[in-house]
């Protein structure tokens, strides 16, 4: 390898060649991995559903595996790119190397899908010589023995704790203006959100309206709608970097932009020139606030199913149904509506989407709009916007607030899946910022609190809690900013953005589970912050598809393409 | 083996000497594991603690693998008595051989401490031939195969399923007092505490008085207490089975008498006679409610560096010094305090234990004694009872209230720790109690919820959930049987104790959000019960000694028996 690494200490040495080799090991790997559970599932060289349900712990281990030899891959670029630039400093080296280590072995080992089901290669049905060959491939054997033993964790720790302050452990090696944009952020929830979102969550709050007209004024809402829209017209990357700064200052501001997103795109990728016209403008200066309307009491991940009606009646849409756990629903001027407007169909294919105004509500009078009526839910975290349920009861939208105008109906549902790619991209980016404030306020705290006569900072066993923190956080972004790059490039991307989500929910909900751990009781208080961000981690895996649907879409996508270079090698 | 198994349909056949064997394999595979371990940290045959301390994932990690260890250990036992009486169902089958090929996988794979740290023998220093031996073993590669298939856990979960409303889904095997000890209990959490648990917690009130007076009734403050004074004399099963089913109504209710337990041990271990004669009948009775006085703002796990101080003044003991974390220390009439009476120390040498009497406080006037302060400290879970800071300034204490008399002076962390065991325990059982509820939520849940045309109930990424949540239940349970066991017999049980409160706590967890995922977006609805199970679940490895203190004590009792068996076979 050409790549020069300047790594001192006690890094493992010519890191970037061992990578290489690892993640190409991993990748041949994963082939094999889908070789084992393809046929089983695809007996005609086409996915049979009943199959893949029937076996979820193969075909959802492989989504699992997928995005670990994802990670994976993408770290060894990441590596290999700093190294070549001659940046890839000790830090890098050793939190690359121990995640390496740990994922290749819960490769061979089993990886934990939840704290209930660990997934191992003989559930793949994968055989043990393949298994052996893999993990005594030599820079898997090197990383493994070698990447992460104690002296290199307590080294890291080290680093990680003179690192204290920055945005990021490692270099995340963004451009120059990406590297602004992160610092500006960053600036501005240190400033204007971190010293209040914990009393925001405690009173369960709306986030004061100041805090998103500063968030307008700053660009947040049209920070990737084009410019001839009114918006700044940057990338994906560009909505993870601002994401992961505004979360790290609190979920809830991180998560104002999520609906934003969702309108904008659905408009820009469904909508009539009129629709971008009238709508655009307005979502990316942040006059309007929009409000995802999807889920329904009796439909959540079965999306497809849902059925509330739309019926057109002369000139406009009348809508009746029930929706929930609908956030932002109240304080919101727009609403995208996913409705059933063939109402002989039962799935996706009867499907629209609707742009559909309100007033915006009040404290006092939440949803003034005639045909349409909402109580508050409440939650354990992610608050800030607050969910709603909503019943719609001949509820009245202008027919040209179809999307898409007449060529929409019935494309409801396909518009928000190639949206749901966004969606879920930023979602792993309001993880990674989650995961970012979990792994600091846990270092604060153990290098606060004293026990044994010294910080408990100094127990490997917090040590460690906080360098697997730092070193997942490194995979799980440069996954999540792949994913990102992969959706500018106008692919579909649902694999890519499946598993940057599913990675991301994992990574926040252990990071924020273990830095409340090291908190001991005082994690257990309300008073402290660590307290609030387990709860708000936990929704990550939940909504915007929950992990479950998430390893199913992986793999089916995997499986997919799988399929077809099966066949174009024919 | 002589066992006869009357199993049926698709468990593994002659389970009992696949047991026996593994369980015996793995007993010599954790005495490996003693031996890669003990040399580096005890390098004099003396375990050295700050080697122990700079190796803590080695000697955690050997913690943990007791625990797994004795789980299949006890769980065989358990299969055993039952395949002996003809009484082993396909449920005990199927159970105990998914739990016993997931924990003998782990074994060799790696055992997840926590949600960042998975811990595998080569952490230990274990050697591959070793391992390769033990999964290589017969027995151990039969169970790790064929255990734990899809079918296997298919069949489980609708046998789990059929056991809806039972106690336990497994047949635990208590003798006939015991068994209507827990319907008794059952019963009772069942009318008089599970239509109203959620409500308390929602509203964060105290468990109302009557429900303490109900329990007064049923015994259960006296449960432990011999009948000479006063209480029923039954053993720490007993106390085991009616935590569990308290717990399964609720935490708060199976924690309430976690207190009177402390304090009745502290005072039969350390007490007088007359302090036993005066004390005891009022606790059985639950005409005293205790509470217990030992965290510090600046000592929690180095609980023998605490500070308060207690200085004797002719006939009183003056009191001075802040505490922390005192459950339920309002409405009670007992402290049992523990205080630094010789101030030239600083460890456990100079502390001493109090019972020291106060008068109930009430909402308005929480703590109405002279010398005493005191402030509510707000919780995510584990409500009920509140949590207090407590301020002492001057605080007086009779003479005669140091326990065990002028001989006690100095041995209050002795009592302390011995008292721990038992409270351990107890917390355990609360762990099983808890775990119980998250499955029978989960489960509920599952049925009822319909989605991609049937209940979810029907992916097997939920029946794997709810099964492994009812196989480790099986484990757990009878490994805190067994430590209850030891506790009666009179021995020293802090490693025994520590197992079952170790394993207990990762149960529920895991238990309770997988739970909560099983729920979707409602689990994140406080309106839902499992929203409560997630935070009261969070407690268990934190308070009683954390998982890592737990771990740590684990590992150096074992360390301690075994360079005693070396010492004797010299
Ligand atoms: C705080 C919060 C905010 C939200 N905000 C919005 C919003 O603004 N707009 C909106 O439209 N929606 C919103 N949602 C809804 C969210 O998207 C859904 O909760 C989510 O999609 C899951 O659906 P569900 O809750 O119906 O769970 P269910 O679909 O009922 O799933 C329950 C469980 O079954 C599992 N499961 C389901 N299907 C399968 C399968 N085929 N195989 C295996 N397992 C399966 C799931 O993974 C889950 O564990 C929000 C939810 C929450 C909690
Ligand atoms: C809800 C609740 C109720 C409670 N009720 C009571 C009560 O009634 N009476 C009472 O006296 N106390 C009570 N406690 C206190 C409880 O026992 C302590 O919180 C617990 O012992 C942990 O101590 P700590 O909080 O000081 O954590 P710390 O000791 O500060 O520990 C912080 C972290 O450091 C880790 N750590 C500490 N030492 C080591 C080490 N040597 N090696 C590795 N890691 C280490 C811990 O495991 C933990 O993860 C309660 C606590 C809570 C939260
Ligand atoms: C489960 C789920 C993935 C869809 O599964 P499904 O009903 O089996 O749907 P399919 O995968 O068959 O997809 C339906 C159609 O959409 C298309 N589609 C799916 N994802 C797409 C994407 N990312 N881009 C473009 N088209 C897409 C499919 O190709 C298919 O069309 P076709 O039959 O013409 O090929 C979807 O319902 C889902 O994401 N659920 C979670 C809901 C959620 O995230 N809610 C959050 C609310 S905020
Ligand atoms: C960490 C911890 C285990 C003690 O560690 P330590 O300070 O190193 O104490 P040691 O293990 O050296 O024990 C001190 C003494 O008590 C004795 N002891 C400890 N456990 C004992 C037991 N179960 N039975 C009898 N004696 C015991 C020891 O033998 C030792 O005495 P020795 O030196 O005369 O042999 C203890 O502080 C602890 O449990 N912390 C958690 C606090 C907690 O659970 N709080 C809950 C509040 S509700």
């Amino acid at each position: 390898s050409h790549a020069k690494e300047r790594t001192s200490g006690i890094a493992i040495s010519q890191l970037i060649p061992l990578y290489k080799q690892a993640s190409q090991a991993a990748s041949t790997y994963y082939e094999h991995a889908l070789k084992a559970v393809t046929p089983n599932i695809a007996p005609q060289g086409k996915i049979d559903r009943n199959l893949m349900e029937s076996e979820q712990r193969a075909t959802h281990g492989l989504g699992w595996m997928c995005a670990y030899v994802e990670t994976l891959v993408q770290t060894y670029h990441w590596a290999n790119t700093l190294a070549e630039a001659n940046n890839f400093s000790e830090t890098d080296a050793l939190l690359s190397q121990i995640l390496f280590a740990e994922y290749l072995k819960q490769l061979t080992c089993g990886i934990p899908m939840t704290q209930c089901e660990i997934v191992r290669p003989s559930d793949l049905g994968m055989d043990q010589d393949l298994i052996n060959h893999f993990a005594n491939n030599p820079a898997i054997s090197t990383l493994t023995r070698l990447g992460d033993t104690s002296q290199i964790r307590k080294r890291a720790a080290q680093l990680i704790k003179e690192a204290q302050g920055k945005a990021t452990v490692e270099n995340t090696n963004l451009d120059e203006t990406l590297t602004m944009v992160r610092d500006q952020f960053r600036k501005f929830a240190d400033e204007k959100i971190v010293p209040y979102a914990h009393e925001w969550h405690l009173k369960d709050q709306l986030i004061p309206i100041n805090i998103l007209n500063e968030m307008s004024e700053l660009g947040v809402f049209g920070l990737t709608i084009p410019e001839e829209f009114g918006g700044f017209g940057m990338g994906k990357m560009a909505m993870c970097v601002v994401s992961e700064e505004l979360s790290r200052g609190y979920i809830g501001v991180g998560s104002l932009g999520t609906r934003s997103e969702i309108a904008a795109e659905l408009i820009l990728n469904g909508g009539t020139f009129a629709q971008k016209q009238s709508f655009l403008p307005k979502i990316a200066s942040g006059e309007i606030l929009p409000t995802a309307v999807f889920t329904e009491p009796n439909t959540g991940s079965d999306l497809g199913a849902l059925r509330t009606r739309a019926t057109l009646k002369n000139d406009y849409w009348s809508v009746t149904g029930n929706k929930t756990w609908i956030t932002h629903a109240a304080r919101s001027d727009l609403m995208t509506v996913l409705a059933r407007t063939k109402p002989d169909t039962k799935d996706f294919r009867g499907l629209s989407m609707f742009l559909a105004e309100k007033p915006r509500g009040s404290n006092d009078n939440p949803f003034p709009a005639d045909g349409m009526t909402g109580g508050e839910i409440e939650v354990l975290g992610y608050r800030g916007m607050k969910e709603y349920e909503l019943g719609f009861d001949g509820f009245q939208i202008p027919k040209e607030n179809l999307l898409g105008g007449e060529a929409g109906d019935g494309m409801g549902f396909k518009y928000l899946m190639a949206t749901f790619e966004g969606a879920r991209i930023q979602t792993a980016a309001r993880a990674i910022g989650t995961a970012q404030l979990a792994l600091e306020l846990g270092l604060k705290y153990a290098l606060d609190r004293q026990q044994f006569g010294g910080p408990i900072f100094n127990f490997p066993r917090v040590q460690d809690k906080l360098v697997m923190m730092a070193a997942e956080l490194v995979g799980v972004r440069q996954l999540t900013y792949y994913s990102a790059r992969k959706k500018d490039s106008g692919q579909r991307c649902d694999l890519e953005a499946g598993m940057a989500k599913l990675i991301g929910a994992r990574v926040a909900w252990a990071a924020a589970d273990n830095a409340l751990q090291i908190h001991g009781g005082n994690g257990f208080a309300l008073e402290y912050e660590i307290s609030r961000v387990l709860c708000d981690a936990r929704i990550l895996n939940i909504f915007e598809g929950a992990g479950e649907v998430q390893a199913m879409v992986i793999a089916r996508r995997s499986i997919e393409e799988h399929l077809q270079r099966q066949r174009k090698s024919l």
